[in-house]
């Protein structure tokens, strides 16, 4: 079975708009979505980039945008209380979990709970009980989020995730091509299914290419 | 006639992804798309932002999506001889017009030349000979990108860009909405056909949401 690398952050309105698509490309594909917690703070901070939300005109679009793939997809969108808001412990929470289907089964009660319901993923009461929701231990996950080889892992995991090119979430790896974004899913899916075979070669030389301007280091 | 601005800088390829697409849209929508120069560059600064040109793993990823897109929609892409390179006299020859159907010529067919067909935009002779086979007077343009008052405007051009919300190009207003990206273009024309309202008090309520938490400044 193929499987996606599919690199997440709680935080993003864009990883939950993914992951109510993943699992009908998964049936039309047979692919299967691997779901990596890491921090998006950790990879802009490594880019030296911005979020979404650190931009005043950018978070207004991402808000406009966010309403409009809701409508489209028909889906309720109650987003989180505060946002931007610390992921850290919820990611910690997958990170502790080395089975991928229940890494999966908590990451998205987690992603579904804010985006869809509105809960607080910053509140350990509703951390526990998410995950108890989705059938797995909370108490135990809120425990493991504390433990220093869990905390390593995620920052590992973000680590990883740097070194193949990943710039941003949601971003999906197969082979030796990335998809980043929710909008990139029929890419990807065309892709699965045997086509838009670029050719990586051009790409390379076109990478290779020089730089005619730069702007002076901000 | 419903007229959408179309806020670009040749230096994006997706600016020209969406201009191959343009027609379409109006021919079908009836609406009418007008071409307003800007320095994108100046967009970065004024946010403290970077472009996808700037970051080494999402200008890989930029490389990509790029070929896929010219993949799926059939487009020869040579692409400018260096990238990035600096678009200050392409934009200004734009900004010299001030009618929008001469300005709109100039600015496609400066896209068209370097993206399609790897014309170097930094080169005097290709700016005036794109300029003439265009139909207008390239020598005349380039010697008006040289006007004190020509510069001015494409500064204020991206001054007004700002102030309406844009952060990146190719962006597109209509109303009080703002589309950002070629990818974008699906939710414009279905807006401009009278769906996908958006509830914007609701976009309003969300914007005014308290921050809980914020990345130390960079």
């Amino acid at each position: 079975m193929r499987t996606v690398r599919f690199y997440f952050d709680v935080i993003s309105p864009y990883v939950w708009l993914a992951w109510t698509q993943i699992h009908e490309v998964e049936a039309r594909t047979g692919a299967r979505f691997d779901l990596q917690p890491v921090l998006f703070a950790g990879l802009l901070q490594a880019n030296g980039n911005k979020g979404p939300a650190e931009i005043a005109s950018k978070r207004v679009h991402l808000l406009q945008d966010v309403a409009r793939w809701a409508m489209t997809l028909k889906l309720r969108c109650a987003g989180p209380p505060a946002h931007p808001f610390n992921p850290l412990k919820a990611q910690r929470m997958c990170a502790a979990l080395d089975d991928p289907n229940a890494r999966r089964r908590l990451a998205g009660a987690l992603i579904v709970a804010t985006w869809e319901n509105g809960r607080d993923l910053m509140n350990d009461a509703e951390l526990r009980a998410i995950a108890d929701e989705a059938g797995l231990d909370g108490a135990a996950l809120l425990a493991a989020a504390e433990d220093p080889a869990v905390k390593e892992r995620l920052r590992q995991n973000t680590e990883q995730a740097l070194a193949e090119g990943v710039f941003g979430v949601p971003t999906f790896l197969v082979d030796d091509q990335i998809f980043w974004g929710n909008d990139r899913l029929g890419f990807l899916e065309t892709y699965l299914a045997g086509g838009l075979r670029i050719d990586m070669a051009d790409v390379e030389e076109r990478r290779a290419r020089p730089r005619a301007a730069d702007r002076k280091k901000m």
